[in-house]
């Protein structure tokens, strides 16, 4: 394992003098924290047995019903015995890979994918094939193109890894027609579809996208997640899967945590049980829109000749840099003027990707996102001057060197 | 992966009719659940933006201060920088079997094993080489000749898996003299030292012992937890390792989980500064001495023609039942009698066992384990008129066939 990018950057997002635009940390000022704070006290005193005890490796009850009401407002149905409640759905993640995956095998994924999934095909070895995205999501004729090329090179396909909805890093959403399509091709292959969607009830305009497990129980393992919709701090997600692959990841879990924490869930299940959760979700879509609106806007006003995505929820807009740039060399200087994302290299398997960057918009004030915008847009016209008196800047070899700041960035 | 045999058991415990000295949950009606819901709802009232955010992939630092206060009773020196936390101490077993083994690697453990270990052992593709105990834990003597024996075998031996204080399942603890000795031998073959350690705090007598850990700080990783302690409901455990080992678990437990809870790390760090936890762990001690005594009373009572391990803390007793008759094949016929154990084969990675029970006197009241023994004791007895009459009883082919009994069990 090497020392992620992620890992360095998280060093200066806590600077003050930083404006992060790099991290997919939720904005929780929002919550109700007196009323949070007075559910979790009932449950403890009124039901601190059970709370406090260990519980089902596959998860409480009562909350693996109530994970029904939320994924039914993505058109999924299923039964409380197809969800299996994990340490944030980064575990499940972990456990369907550990599952399904042996050293060598090919998992396909977006090109960009989502950092944190990248570093778990990683730790077992496997292979990530990106196949391209447009404004509409994965492209299916890419991604049949790939999978064919995969097969007559004898390679062993296991997972096509999807963020349909509100792509991490990527900002855009794979449209209803191709989601069908995208299940469809993923079944001729033999390849088991796992859809990612944390952002899914985080959407800027009109009803929530049916998830594509709404559209076929049997080939798609779906992840889940209060992380984002709710607070990522209890490490609540969840993953629904064909029976078979369930029982597997339930004996997986088991062995790796035993179970997951009664009071973190009975929290949560007491907290959808006694509040407007449906309304915070509103009040969350809101809030992330008009921060959605300040990136947007900001990029067009400062950094014209570079271009988005313009997402229609989530956290992340992908920028490309104007031309000649490299993000990962740039990072430092950027953090030199005070502002930090994450380089495009993060979210790609083979490095590439350095023309763009993650902007987040989650976390920051919508004025903080605008001075961060401003500042990045400083940095780069600055690196396009000496690019172009100096030619290309060479790369550094990892980004953690920002762990160690030179005198220059002090 | 295979349904194990604790998997069945948990089928039963539930049921009210069944006396079960089966599971290892602590018994939580001593906990003072007021004040504990009191201190978790002051927590995200007055920090709740931190409780629920994303947290530090190593852990909370304030808990990993007082992790050290809680080892410093064991002996242990430690450094927060040292210490990492996870989601439960299973999780730390997994981690540190994920940096290590690969398929066909060599753990060594006693005969017998924890049972949640030997899954984690399994699931990695180990081959466990068990190493016999006595009454006073580990024999040296045996761990250095298997050591030398499986290096002479070419065998790659990367782990020795100990459980040194109030044994799981064995109920023993391995003496001052024999740990220095256990250690050096491990360190005389590169052999890492993993010291597992639920238990340590919850003896009946004296001072705790010091920690394998408090004699090395390279050569060890320790692993603890809050689940027998305080309460397993938060998933609260951890792990103490040299330098480049640490590293790497924090790494892997990041692809793994993201970061454990700050929810659960913060209400245990906020218990620990505000409730007397030495006075709670006392009174946990007084407690779950009544019920060994009640146990071993109970045991020379009724089941005389036994032997059986008297525990000095910890949970469990070691029990070997009278010449002839197979725990696991019982089974079933001691459910019907309403009454559970784990057969001895479950802490065998090889399907031995089979001559012993693992009793735990931890969640019962001292007279329901009397109850409990008694009615043990009439199975028993049937059993031997059985044996005696027809021979040994077949063996069943997997005890998870009590997730469905048959009529006769109905």
């Amino acid at each position: 394992m090497r020392a992620s990018e992620v890992r360095a950057l998280f060093a200066v997002v806590n600077r003050p003098e930083v404006v992060s635009l790099a991290g997919g940390m939720p904005y929780l000022e929002g919550l109700p924290l007196d009323t949070i704070s007075e559910t979790v006290q009932r449950v403890i005193a009124t039901q601190g047995l059970s709370a406090l005890q260990y519980g089902s490796g596959q998860g409480h009850e009562a909350l693996r019903e109530q994970i029904l009401d939320v994924m039914h407002l993505e058109g999924i149905d299923a039964h409380p015995d197809d969800v299996v409640v994990t340490t944030g759905s980064q575990q499940a993640l972990d456990l369907v890979t550990r599952i399904f995956v042996d050293p060598g095998d090919v998992i396909v994924a977006e090109a960009p994918s989502y950092v944190g999934a990248l570093g778990v095909f990683r730790s077992y070895e496997a292979d990530v094939v990106h196949v391209p995205m447009d404004e509409a999501g994965l492209i299916p004729e890419a991604l049949d193109a790939c999978l064919t090329e995969l097969r007559a090179a004898g390679r062993r396909v296991k997972l096509l890894y999807t963020i349909p909805t509100f792509h991490n890093p990527g900002g855009v959403t794979l449209s209803l027609e191709r989601r069908a399509r995208v299940l469809e091709i993923a079944r001729s292959h033999g390849v088991l579809l796992v859809e990612d969607n944390p952002y899914g009830l985080l959407g800027f305009s009109g009803d929530p996208i049916p998830a594509i497990r709404s559209l076929d129980e049997d080939g798609v393992v779906y992840l889940g997640s209060f992380s984002k919709t709710f607070a990522p701090g209890f490490r609540v997600g969840w993953v629904v899967a064909p029976h078979a692959v369930r029982e597997k990841l339930v004996l997986a879990s088991e062995s790796a945590i035993l179970c997951p924490s009664n009071a973190s869930q009975m929290a949560i299940s007491a907290y959808l049980s006694t509040s407007d959760w449906r309304a915070q979700i509103k009040a969350f879509q809101v809030m992330y829109r008009e921060r959605r609106d300040a990136m947007v806007s900001s990029l067009a006003e400062h950094l014209p000749d570079a271009t988005w995505t313009v997402p229609d929820g989530g956290f992340y807009t992908w920028v490309r840099l104007p031309e000649g740039l490299d993000s990962k060399s740039m990072l430092p200087r950027a953090v030199t003027g005070r502002v930090a994302y994450v380089p495009g290299t993060a979210f790609f398997a083979d490095g590439t990707g350095a023309d763009h960057v993650r902007l987040s918009y989650c976390y920051p004030t919508p004025e903080r996102i605008r001075e961060g915008v401003r500042r990045l847009a400083t940095v780069v016209n600055a690196e396009r001057e000496l690019v172009e008196i100096f030619g290309t800047r060479p790369a550094l070899d990892d980004v953690s060197d920002v762990d160690n700041p030179g005198p220059d960035l002090a």
